[in-house]
């Protein structure tokens, strides 16, 4: 299964044996939209390496709110599914299936071996854990200095992109207020903020997307 | 300078030439407390040990507000004073004395050299990064579920266990308000709340401890 060597940069430097158990160690999953994959303290499903689709990780607090933390997308690699090879990380994580998702399942005992023995992998995980730090911090900058009126349109066009720009987008205020880590209510009293603004227009489970331009402008606008 | 061995746990896992060359890279500093050792975007200072005293890692927003993201202490590392060394770091944090500290400072070329010849010296530095990045999910998750009432109570208790329990805090709420990514007004509001309820007694740049368990009962509750 060679076809691991395009989703890790340090496959040339592994010995043929290492090459050999990475390829072992990897089993192509299939994961229908809406399938939740990492929970948190539970588990260690191991790496997954995204071939198609998309995964969604998000905290979730003791009292059932939940802000997304990050996706990822085509050749990324969750981490934090295989958490329990990093001692020192001490956070729980829940990762799902946002759309369907085809992967590969890396088995964290061998990943975690070709770690001890290769300093190539240990640093490209290292990379990879800095990387989802980095979307980390840039949420905490959001969610510290940013209105939420510049979060919530920053989202919708955000969302938009990921649906290649059609400009309607088929979500629930819920699912907002939870991606958003607000509450309905306030996502509820937003929208409709944004409606009279001409920024969007709402119907039962859809925004349309009415000034794209309106909304980047909002969306670069921070905090006083 | 073998004594760089206590911080290492990586040592005896090094050649000789490679024990060599990282003592070579460190050098003994002092830095006066409120001294800034690192700021965000600029420079690559190198990786620092705290031999005593003690760091403050802060954010920095566009208008000048901070938040305090961790300290370090004695035998801690500072990762992010060399985050030259780790390409996917994309974001910028300040670190400062604290209090008057001896460190040690290692030249981020050469240990980013050992990174990538000794698989031990990079799943260190990885454990090293998770460890902070724990630290700033827990931040992320106070910060989007506790109150701000809640928050400050802990403040004012680690504060607090940092001073030896004396009771008595040396802080402006302008200071406080940096601490806690908040506004001073906001904190004044509150922490003249606090008195009311017998908490705390203010006078002018301290904060005296009236209720440990008081606030230990507050510090513990989080937002519905």
């Amino acid at each position: 299964m060679t076809a691991l060597e395009k989703y890790f940069p340090f496959w040339k430097q592994l010995s043929d044996s290492q090459q050999q158990r990475l390829s072992q160690a990897a089993v192509e999953r299939r994961a229908a939209k809406g399938t939740l994959l990492h929970n948190g303290t539970a588990g260690c499903e191991g790496l997954l390496i995204v071939q198609s689709g998309r995964l969604r990780a998000f905290l979730f607090s003791d009292e059932g709110r939940e802000i997304t933390l990050y996706r990822l997308f085509e050749r990324d690699i969750c981490l934090f599914s295989a958490s329990c090879m990093i001692r020192s990380i001490q956070f729980d994580i829940s990762v799902e299936a946002e759309e369907d998702t085809v992967f590969y399942q890396i088995s964290a005992q061998i990943y975690a071996q070709l770690m001890k023995e290769s300093a190539a992998v240990a640093n490209y995980t290292n990379e990879l854990t800095a990387a989802r730090f980095s979307d980390v911090m840039w949420l905490l900058d959001q969610v510290l200095y940013k209105r939420l009126d510049s979060r919530l349109a920053a989202f919708l066009l955000e969302e938009n992109h990921l649906n290649n720009g059609e400009g309607k987008l088929t979500l629930t205020h819920e699912e907002i207020a939870r991606h958003l880590g607000s509450a309905r209510e306030v996502i509820t009293r937003m929208l409709k903020y944004f409606q009279a603004e001409g920024l969007v227009t709402l119907s039962r489970g859809t925004v349309l997307i009415s000034d794209i331009k309106g909304l980047a402008a909002l969306a670069e606008d921070s905090l006083k």
